[in-house]
């Protein structure tokens, strides 16, 4: 490689964190109606930006929600053509009482830049166009053609893109995609993710008598729909961590002897990991470890429960109804259409007498699965380690980014998804942050990958 | 008796019904500070009344929270004593759009009087003040002795009264506490109540991480709270109803066979009562009725459940939490500490690992059970089948009264419960009705009642 492209990324630290925070000091927030303004201003300035690094064709493109920004260098023939892709929606600051500097002013304080959307997503894909800058600026070229796509709704479903990709693959047509959206292992550990989880998630609702009624008058003659819904959760799942619908594992593929070897012999503890987030032990599925549990089994997860007299003291009635939230998170091979409907049906037929019971379907998004011997990833990884400096792992994520399932039924190209974040990240939560070593050093890898895809 | 009192009584229906209507009329919510003055207000005006009627000695009593309001009529000597309990003050009228009629202005309506504490239990205790009035301007005297004793803080824990009985109980020394605070089994079965629940509060909260976790970045590895709680409870009771707690039914009585079968045979039919309150049948510990369990097993309700997201659409977490409230009926021979212990240690034991749960204690009280067969309860019965015109039938509540349990063990004479509401009165609920009908049969039979203790 030219070393001009790398020194002109150790050069312009400087400017390259303030034309971030430009981006990040715009509220875009996507789920909230009253920061349109915001969110399409988001849109325009990334549209700007764009153009300044010398991408081509630079524009907003329409969808059903928010628009997408898409822009492209296409001079390289006979090269690969990658699709990098990211998003300019933030999730709201809320609780704004908890942070300790502004949400939307960017602050750096030991090493790390302080904002919402900091690691969700506004840096992660913006080291993607100060990699592409430094390449333009200082060799008037790039190794390999490029297109960029943002989305300005994926923190609401990605309803845009997703409709607009089935439409329009043309717009999206490469060699593979590459995104940055997710975190490191831990702080010596950058990885790629060759795993995804996907996504089914359903509310509960167990209904009673017409309104509640007086626990001492009613009681030991009607069925509690509170104690109907524990009854109905705890057949679910039990101590062992065993998700207990029938046929559930059916399609689950066992990993092989080598592949779980890898997967127990990745450089994490589970002591520390536990006293870090305040739990007393961690808990895995019997028979597997809590990492392997992870990254390559499937969940499920009460993520919210209510019903009856929330309020101080004491109030003595038999609720009328009571709900539950319930997520599960699928592995490669599960079709979440299939598991929503062994969900339901199960739900169902565990329904005490004397109260029924309603399943609302929110969502279901299909698992991801790449193949990590790749040259592709091979390659982003070597690449990227010397960016950061550290040993790139391959590692599953439990985690859930449903629009990349499109991109990989759509297109049938290889993702390479290599993050910058770290877990103590804060997604979505307050005092979101990003460490600017991955900032910077994630330009230097995003370069450096850029050439060795061209190789 | 001489007739001139129930002839009073006919003629005074229009006067009792407006002298009832201004106690209701005063907003004594207990449980809202904002209402302090109002509660007052309410308790001076009881003291008028009494005063108007020919009580002697009428007076707010102060305890260490709102006031008792006392006074008495002993001039019959060798006659017992009767000490009438009742309460002034009233739940809060919330939600208040679910009112057909303002909750403080009493609208009659079909036979019915419609306002805030009109059953519960400003006509109900009213109804002795009005038999005391009609004995006393016509005949200048009573056939017993009474005493008569509201409290100010029934709805909010009976705290001033429970104190004020335990260090004074010489103002209360009678021969038979008699309370009108409770409904017919059906509105063509007045009852007198042999038995009252006790009542045991609890409340769980099962903690896990510091902080909510996400779902994919965490699941697998860390213990759902939620998931736990619902274990917890579906491990307190299982779906034949019966409770899971070990020992919990060590000291509960089972009825002797006539007893059973007097139960059993009581005016009650399930299908009409499921269909009332929406339910699509009625269910009970197995092996008894509905109403058996209802009036003669003790019983376990999650009261409200909370944990997580409760909002629209989905949020992908594992919270940090979870809570609910339970609360547990007990029988007679039932103790409540007792019962506290096994709860808290049957909890503790089951909680799973990977999350902590600790249990808080809202309330302990102690069950009532009457002998029905004591000459009191007969005479009492007998008196107001005549005020009613109707036949008085003996039943177990299902429902608790934690003050009769102090009277009872304070002052150790026989409680006679003789309600004038219906099981659709609404307490505590929008649209608080009393049947005029309960009202002034109520008036009649307690005049008489007051005669046939005497005799």
């Amino acid at each position: 490689m030219n070393d001009t492209v790398l020194t002109y990324i150790e050069k312009n630290r400087d400017q390259f964190l303030e034309s971030l925070n430009d981006l990040i000091r715009v509220e875009s927030i996507s789920s909230q109606p009253a920061k349109k303004s915001e969110v399409l201003r988001c849109a325009d300035l990334e549209v700007k930006k764009f153009r300044e690094i010398g991408l081509e064709n630079a524009a907003r493109v329409e969808t059903i929600g928010y628009p997408l920004v898409y822009g492209d260098w296409l001079h390289a023939p006979g090269k690969p053509t990658l699709l990098i892709y990211g998003h300019y929606d933030v999730q709201p600051p809320d609780p704004l009482d908890q942070w300790t500097t502004p949400p939307f002013e960017p602050t750096v304080k030991d090493g790390n830049l302080y904002a919402r959307g900091s690691s969700d997503n506004k840096a992660q894909h913006f080291s993607h166009l100060c990699a592409i800058e430094a390449w333009l600026k200082t060799t008037q070229k790039l190794p390999i053609n490029i297109k960029v796509v943002l989305e300005g709704e994926e923190e609401v479903g990605s309803g845009g893109l997703d409709k607009y990709l089935r439409e329009h693959p043309e717009l999206f047509t490469c060699d593979a995609v590459m995104i940055s959206d997710m975190p490191w292992l831990d702080k010596d550990h950058p990885a790629i993710a060759y795993s995804l989880k996907g996504l089914d998630y359903f509310e509960i609702k167990v209904k009673g008598s017409a309104q509640d009624l007086h626990s001492g008058l009613y009681g030991g003659m009607v069925r509690n729909p509170l104690q109907s819904l524990s009854w109905i959760l705890s057949r679910l799942k039990d101590e062992s961590e065993k998700i207990l619908i029938p046929h559930f594992y059916d399609d689950v593929k066992e990993l092989n002897a080598a592949a779980c070897k890898e997967v127990q012999s990745a450089p994490f503890d589970a002591k520390t990991f536990a006293k870090e987030i305040g739990v007393s032990e961690l808990v895995s599925e019997e028979g597997y470890t809590p990492i392997e549990h992870n990254w390559t089994r499937p969940t499920l997860d009460v993520c919210g429960i209510w019903g009856g007299y929330q309020g101080v003291g004491a109030k003595t009635i038999i609720p009328a109804e009571a709900s539950a939230k319930v997520s599960i998170r699928l592995v490669a091979n599960q079709e979440p259409k299939k598991i929503t409907k062994l969900f339901v049906d199960y739900v169902k037929s565990i329904c005490p007498t004397g109260v029924s019971c309603e399943v609302h379907v929110h969502s279901e998004a299909w698992p991801v699965f790449v193949d990590r011997d790749h040259p592709f990833l091979k390659k982003t990884a070597k690449a990227y380690e010397q960016g950061f400096g550290k040993k790139v792992i391959f590692m599953g994520q439990g985690a859930s980014i449903p629009v990349v399932a499109t991109f990989q039924s759509v297109l049938k190209v290889p993702v390479i998804l290599i993050g910058l974040g770290l877990p103590d990240d804060r997604l979505h939560s307050p005092n979101e942050k990003i460490a600017l070593a991955n900032f910077f050093g994630g330009i230097k890898g995003a370069a450096l990958a850029y050439e060795a895809l061209g190789e």
